[in-house]
């Protein structure tokens, strides 16, 4: 079956690839849509050395197989994380942080830009009828955004500044609009800011400071601009992944008692709720043929994906 | 009267200090019992460039003259932070953090190491008649441990670490063990340690996790064993500051879901509270004529001060 694999220094279409068998606790899932998050990029860039094997995770399948007899036929999302089920994080609701984990298209598990994969039965969600496989592919990412409600109580009477104009940052301000919040967006691309009105705020003064503000820059500049904008007590998310250290005046947030919170994928099923209410305004998604990987993944569109036929 | 003025550069001991006068809204008050904090150490280190004034801000006193009637004859402890009143910081309860604010000996007004000092009369808490200065004068360190369940849920199911052996991570220990939490704590000095029993396991493993790990080092490499023994998920709090910045891979926080959090000065009531009732465990307090001053702050006692008769 058509797969794109990833061989430790470069991504390679194939037509011959093994199609998989599902395991006990495990479903067989026919791919309808897969998109390509930065993550995969990043794998491409050497993020993930030991990984070998088929990339990607944001998926709309069907179930082809898998002992849940419920699961048979279903139009399904899935998550990523598969975790060892013994651990602490395990026994605490925390899979996603096993340490022992494997991850689809990063770690230990082929991924979701190939024709079949395989998920175990617990990491899967059935799609609402009426949601449409180009709009359920932005579960995940938008769970990613959901994650923040998730671990930080969001009042209605807070003001909230989200920084970055990128896929993350549009569902996070996505979401952010539903809660009542006095919402500002920060970016640096006019063009791209266009996607955040009436949020992209130009009016914007220098003193102007938020009680919370969520870096989602994917920069290291982003933590520096939100220490200057975050009032005191109160909370910086910072969504932001990137290599490297950074220098921080830690002393700064402890006298002003400033929170800084780390914060990565969130929960499915509010996503689907949200997605089947068309709660969320979306952005279009460009899919290609996989052999066409390469342009999909040089491709400047807001979003991009594979399309299996 | 006596004072131990900061002029820019050194301590100064006085006899011809002016006695002050109470503006309205304020009381002066005559000085008890008066303790040094690292804070005053660190205003002769440089901490407080601009600071021209009476050094000190943990006291015990006396209300001589005031414009609120139930406070004058009252034995009373104190807040530090004045704020302007005006700002969205004190108009949102966090007084503390105005921008404008003024600080007894640190900050725009004199401190305590005085006969008698002017506080504003909604900083002041009376003492209960059945606590003995030398117990009240921990009111304000303890107030600053307070602060920790003041920000964060101490759930009584949370394991908890204390890193430091100072006076600040006693106060700290004294509070959590209250909580019912299972309470760790990590020092570098054996005969500092024996304070801190039974809390100051020695069979810890280099495995072991925690869902809340306080710094309160007071250096930087606070936070880096803090990072190395917080759970995923879990959060760290910061006590400790110091000069300079500390290198941080932020991605670490990010993808484990780490909440930092900075916290600070803390509630003089419940601190209060605890002693009145004995709940706290304090050390003794060597207490200094103001005149011996060099040697009260050389001492090498846990807790020293002055006593004013």
């Amino acid at each position: 079956m058509k797969a794109l694999y990833f061989d430790g220094e470069k991504a390679v279409y194939r037509e011959d690839y093994p199609k998989p068998e599902a395991a006990p606790g495990h479903s067989l899932i026919r791919v309808l849509v897969s998109a390509i998050c930065n993550t995969d990029r990043e794998v491409l860039r050497g993020y993930r050395p030991n990984f070998r094997g088929v990339l990607g995770h944001e998926f709309v399948g069907i179930v082809e197989q898998s002992d849940d007899p419920a699961l048979v036929g279903k139009r399904v999302v899935g998550e990523l994380n598969e975790g060892c089920g013994e651990c602490i994080y395990c026994r605490t609701g925390r899979e996603k942080h096993c340490i022992s984990r494997k991850v689809i298209g990063m770690e230990g598990l082929d991924g979701t830009f190939e024709e079949y994969f395989v998920l175990a039965n617990h990491l899967i969600h059935v799609v609402p009828d009426s949601l449409p496989a180009e709009q359920a592919i932005f579960t995940e990412p938008l769970a990613a955004a959901l994650e923040i409600p998730n671990q930080l109580h969001i009042r209605p009477e807070l003001n909230v500044a989200v920084i970055g104009d990128g896929r993350l940052a549009l569902m996070i301000t996505e979401v952010l609009s539903l809660y009542g919040v006095d919402l500002t967006v920060i970016g640096k691309h006019p063009e791209k800011l266009k996607r955040f009105q009436p949020y992209a705020k130009t009016e914007r003064s220098p003193e102007d400071t938020y009680e919370v503000v969520i870096d989602a820059t994917g920069s290291p500049s982003g933590i520096e601009l939100a220490k200057n904008i975050v009032r005191k007590r109160g909370t910086i998310v910072m969504k932001s992944t990137y290599a490297g250290d950074v220098q921080l005046d830690l002393s700064y947030f402890v006298v002003n008692e400033i929170t800084i919170m780390g914060s990565r994928c969130g929960p499915f099923e509010p996503a689907l709720e949200l997605l089947n209410k068309k709660l969320v305004q979306l952005p279009p998604i460009e899919l290609w043929d996989l052999r066409d990987y390469e342009q999909a993944f040089a491709s400047h569109a807001f979003k991009t994906g594979f399309r299996f036929t």
